[in-house]
Formats: C-alpha cells, structure tokens, sequence
C-alpha cells in the first residue's frame, strides 16, 4: 500500500509539552483533534518510544501549542528532530507555566491549551491521550497557523521515524529529477541549491559543494558530513 | 472558556461510512488522524449518539473519504445535517464497495480508505475507533482537499451540535455587523445577500424577502418560515 491516500488527511503541527516532576519535555505532533465540546476534550497521539510519552504517562497532564506557519525548521527541528534524553529542549525556548504545571511552549506559538489526562488508550506503537481542556490562551492574533502540508510542500520538512505519517522514501520522484541536491542522512533534510538556505544566510544557487564546513543541518545541526547526495 | 484556542487545530473534512447488513450510512467527521504507519492506522471520532457510531460498533468496520474543496454546501449538509434514521444518505450518492464491505462515498472525493476497528475507547459524548488501514485508493487527482477552515470561514458553515467542535453562538461579533442577514433554526446556515446563493441560482444581491417562495435552505433544506433575521 503506497499511503497516498492517507497523506491527503489534513493536519496542523503542534508542540505538544509535559513535565516529570522538574523536568520539561515536548515534541511535534500533528495528530491533535477534538473529541467532544462538553467537556472540552482533544486527543493527542504520541510514539510510545518518545521521551513525551513517559511524562504524559505518568504525570497525567499535558499542554498543546498551536505553531504558526513562519515557524523556522530550526525550532521545529529541535521539537521534532531530536530527543529530550540527549537535550534540553526547553533550555533556549520561551514558556509559560499555567494550571498544570507542565511548559506551554510560547515560542512561535498561536494559542494553547492545557490538559488533564482522562484516559489513554494502547495503538501499537503509538498510544492516544484523551486530555480534558482546563485552560487555553491566544498567544498572538492574526497570524496564521502552520499546517503540516505547508511544512511538507513548502518548507521541504520531513516527519522523523517516530510520527504516525512517516513515509519511506517521501518525494522520491522529485528528487531523482535534480542531481545537485543533498540529503542528511540524520533527519532526512534536504538542501537543494534551488532554494538555498535562508535561515543560516545561504543564498539561492548556492551549490552543497560551495557550503561553508561550518555550515550544519537547519533542521538536526549535525555537519555536512553527514549529508549525501540525491540520486 | 471561550475554546477559541481550540479553534485554531486543523481540520480536512471526511465522510467516514459503515453498515449495518444491507443497511449503509455515512457522516462528516473532521477530527480524523493517523496513528501508527506500520501498520497503518487511523482514528476516527463519532458522536455515540449517531446512527454511524451504532453502524461502526456492531460491524466494525468503517471507510473515510476526503473531501474536495468544491463539494457543495448541499452535498455537505446532507451528511452533515441530516440523521440515517430520516433519510437514506446513500440513495442518490456515488460510491462504491471495497474490501470491508461498507461503502466508500465517491461524490466529491479526492481519496478514500477503508478500516478494520482495532479499538474503540469511550469518550463521554463521543467515542474514537482506531482501524487498521487495509485498502486505500485516489479518486481525483490535482484536486484541493476542503478544510474546516475553508468549510467555516469561506462557505460560511456551521457545525452540528453533535459535532466535537461544536460552538454556540459561533461568529455572534460578525452577525451583528449586518441586518438584512437570515439564519436557519434547523442547521444554522446563513443566508446573506453579500454572498447570494449561487448553487441555488440567487445572485448577489439579492434580499432574502426577496428569495422565491420555493428557495430552500441550501443545507438542510427546509423553507424559508424555518429562517430568522440576524440581530
């Protein structure tokens, strides 16, 4: 089964945040919804493997950060790309602490809510969280919110092993018509020469042979050594 | 709580269908997610008091399709307004009958795919059916799949009140802008001259004391005695 059908279900990206007694973890997510209006209740489905996932387990609560589409893949690439057991995500990134005591990732952030957990069901390798809404906030007005087809289609952003739409192999059409483009083989990011690299000051045209050594993956800062080039 | 964070997830619009023996219906979801890639799997939320969460209950399986951008606000309301138990949602719909048995709506669909129930977990008002994927197909190629977004801000739509998101006295700040404005009791579609309704072939323009005496609301289809004028 090739999945296409089911890229075509629409989702935002969010940061979902928890706590383990002092400690703050969160990751990308963008399997969120809503289940019922009253009480305000949203679902929440997290990898089993994931650092977020044993402090929802055992704290029992949760936050949800809504991400805005001018979200740089540098911060989304911490959130998404990288794990709470090797850093901490939350030691160069706003939050605020509300009801539950778990971080609400203000950074980039559109609006909030924060959870309660009221049950939590087992999916193999992922398992969902059914959170009561005790509390939200919008963080900024008149902005728009991220989708994951914008981060897909636009911003060239791909979903790590761990998410539930992880696809082997994403636009490998696309990349067997240019030869010149280079993919880190951590995260899966791809520099094309196309679009170059704003972010880091890289201009379009800009060949991966020409890249500064000092240059690091936007989304996952590993070096240029750890990039191949696409057939 | 306002729930206007809440407003900010974001939605595609689905039919998700089942059977009940010879027995078909379907409604529109939108808080449908995918939860696991190997397998693939989708969750799904249903209000328990719908006849589709009886029909998914007992037959344990269900189809998703997602719907395009132009599918009318009459299609819509059709499966989104009206119940199985009144009418027969499938007599002047296409679709056809796949692996499970339960049909896939192909009326204004991009893409489809049909599911196995592996759980379902209780949710107070509503209940998530998680299904494992087993068949999928595209349906239209290079079309835009239509969002809740789309479905609220642009089509002007509502949302049942079985519905997750449900929001009373949604968009009150806009409404009492405009006076010449009319809304259905029955499923709260607005009529506006601003806009017209151009799928019943009413210009803009055009007031609503002066719709014929046959117009129809475009959702629900009840007459003109079931509209009330804005305040």
């Amino acid at each position: 089964m090739e999945k296409r059908a089911l890229q075509q279900i629409n989702y935002g990206i969010y940061i979902v945040s928890s706590k383990n007694g002092a400690k703050y973890n969160g990751q990308i997510v963008n399997s969120v919804f809503q289940v019922t209006s009253e009480p305000a209740a949203v679902a929440v489905c997290i990898n089993k493997s994931n650092l977020t996932y044993e402090f929802i387990s055992q704290s029992k609560v949760f936050t949800v950060s809504v991400l805005e589409k001018n979200a740089p893949m540098l911060f989304l690439g911490k959130f998404g790309f990288k794990s709470g057991r090797d850093i901490d995500k939350f030691a160069e990134t706003k939050y605020l602490l509300g009801k539950t005591g778990a971080p609400v990732v203000t950074d980039w952030s559109l609006a909030y809510f924060e959870c309660e957990v009221l049950s939590q069901t087992d999916a193999g390798t992922h398992a969902i969280f059914v959170g009561k809404v005790i509390a939200e906030g919008i963080l900024q007005e008149d902005k728009e919110p991220l989708t994951y087809d914008y981060y897909r289609l636009i911003k060239k952003g791909k979903s790590p092993k761990a998410a539930p739409s992880y696809v082997a192999n994403t636009f490998q059409t696309e990349e067997k018509k240019a030869a010149a483009k280079f993919k880190c083989k951590v995260c899966g990011y791809e520099y094309s020469p196309e679009t170059g690299d704003a972010e880091s000051g890289i201009n379009t045209g800009t060949a991966f042979e020409s890249l500064p050594q000092s240059w690091k993956c936007p989304v996952c800062k590993v070096d240029k050594n750890n990039f191949e080039k696409e057939n």
